[in-house]
């Protein structure tokens, strides 16, 4: 008889507290086989997440509880919890961005990160954080990801991406002018970035994925008349990419590429610009949409939405996309485990 | 008792004969309420006509047929066919590009457009051309845009617009490289766009049309970190065609503005480039979109899809966007046969 495979380990982060982030940890924690898909360690606090589970109406039954510090341990069915004992629910206003709800989320994260730098968990997910709480509480990092990085103290190539009812975006330019958006395509980076979306797709579980390439100029370009990206730089950049075994197509107009995607031609579309496939993922569904920070030592999920300040405390978060970045941090974790065990 | 308002005056000119463009022509004509709502005259070929009409399974009652040249006159509920006697179908090959298709529809678009100018007609809808095929045909124009502006003589502001569900969307540029967008973008050009936009919606009936400008940038340019088009150019057009009485509002991020148009905070939405708003109408449903070609001194109108060769002669084209581009053209003719009858 075979040995049943290891469920993944899940560091499941609390977000800010001023938010719906505690609310959807308690709500998701609360779902039917969320405990038995894998070994949860939720990072946050006991207080904050008590008053949580009352708010959401739910009992959960929780295993271990650790203090700072303390190596996990888990028991089967049972979420742990690595208590910070750095919040009083009490002390903090809902709703609002705080310096008290931005350091919670923050410092919530960087001790997963460091769980996951000790290899004591196999994939992270989060509870949405506020960008205008983590700078209030001094985090000088533009975006989650950088953050990671250098938590983690990795150097190499990492991307955001965001992925809808199995559909990925990944982008070859993300925060930056449009302006400056021709200039840093390059065939080099092109080819890095088909590269890191098929290793991320791979990790989550899709042997083969196929990747389009959208174009940059309108209708393509129309074989140069309104721009010459595509046959400069695109086209060749998905020729490498093919011949590194990677089955991706394109240049295709970006009007048509995620209808081509949606019915199921592609498992990812690869924008050369933020908003090119943000548009379109979030017409899609924004509710549903989960974030994949991948390409770093250790894959990270979070739900597409934010802290919701509108609705916080009031019990009516919606935890589908939380739960569906907790399956997605399940399916890369388990590959990652899979593969640190092979090694 | 009030006099009647008299029909809208509407030319329908058939599309590339290669193409779905007299299937639909038929089926149009063929629906219910459709010859009660306009007095239209066909602009094409009876041979044509009826194939397309035995194709579509439709028995078409036609009123008068006028030779080339002859002044339109109308039967109450019977569309008038001008009978350019221009292409025998049994000479045209069904589902490719060609000279006879492409010189079928520029030249009944032609027609069309000299009944505009000559006062016969209030507005124009036509069925797919393609633009290959135009371009075999000898057409030295980029669009239906420039062509339709030179043939009625007109040289001042006007834009192609694509509607869906009553939403609109307008651009600021167009068929560009998506590198000479924002050097293209001004206040005056994007004051003239929103104009523009407002005046085409009044004449198809929105008295006050709300009109949201998308940014530039990733998240509106994010304050100046990602750019400065929102700050310096888009925001005070704003401001300058609020100053007009023109309820526009934005900039607001590309990516949930089609989210906030959606939902009904705003009749159309004026973005930056082509793609921009490509994307959005056409994940939102391309099958029932409908162009306009507005600002000419006659509202012109086409559905969004075109010639669909794949199809063409098998009698499955769908006439929903053909009817709309109608409806449309009605609406707008209305308006502008009121103006003419009040000058």
């Amino acid at each position: 008889m075979a040995a049943r495979e290891p469920q993944p380990r899940i560091a499941l982060v609390m977000g800010d507290a001023a938010g719906i982030g505690p609310e959807l940890t308690a709500k998701l924690l609360a779902m039917p086989a969320v405990a038995d898909m894998a070994r949860i360690v939720v990072v946050g606090d006991r207080r904050v997440l008590d008053q949580a589970a009352h708010l959401a109406g739910a009992t959960l039954d929780l295993g271990p509880v650790l203090a700072p510090g303390e190596a996990p341990r888990f028991a089967a069915g049972k979420p742990t919890l690595l208590d910070r004992r750095a919040l009083d629910p009490a002390t903090i206003a809902m709703g609002r961005a705080s310096v008290a709800g931005g350091a919670f989320a923050m410092e919530n994260f960087r001790a997963a990160l460091v769980l996951a730098r000790e290899a004591a968990v196999d994939a992270i997910c989060f509870t949405p954080f506020n960008k205008a709480a983590l700078k209030l509480a001094g985090n000088p990092y533009d975006d989650e990801l950088h953050f990671a990085a250098d938590v983690l103290g990795y150097g190499g190539e990492c991307s955001e991406f965001n992925v809808l009812d199995g559909l990925w975006n990944a982008r070859v330019t993300s925060h930056v002018p449009l302006r400056q958006v021709p200039g840093m395509l390059s065939v080099d980076a092109i080819v890095k970035a088909l590269v890191l979306t098929h290793a991320c797709l791979v990790q989550s579980g899709v042997a083969r994925p196929r990747i389009a390439a959208a174009a940059l100029n309108p209708h393509a370009g129309d074989g140069g008349n309104f721009g010459r990206e595509e046959i400069d730089v695109i086209a060749p950049a998905v020729e490498q990419a093919r011949a590194r075994q990677i089955a991706a197509e394109g240049p295709f107009p970006a009007d048509t590429v995620f209808l081509r995607a949606r019915r199921g031609d592609h498992d990812a579309v690869l924008t050369m610009f933020h908003d090119q496939g943000q548009i379109a993922m979030k017409l899609m569904g924004f509710e549903r949409g989960v974030t994949v920070l991948g390409g770093l030592p250790v894959p990270i999920t979070t739900p597409a939405h934010g802290t919701a300040y509108d609705i916080a405390g009031k019990g009516v978060a919606d935890p589908t996309a939380t739960h569906r970045a907790f399956l997605q941090a399940c399916a890369m974790g388990r590959t990652r485990a899979r593969g640190a065990k092979a090694a």
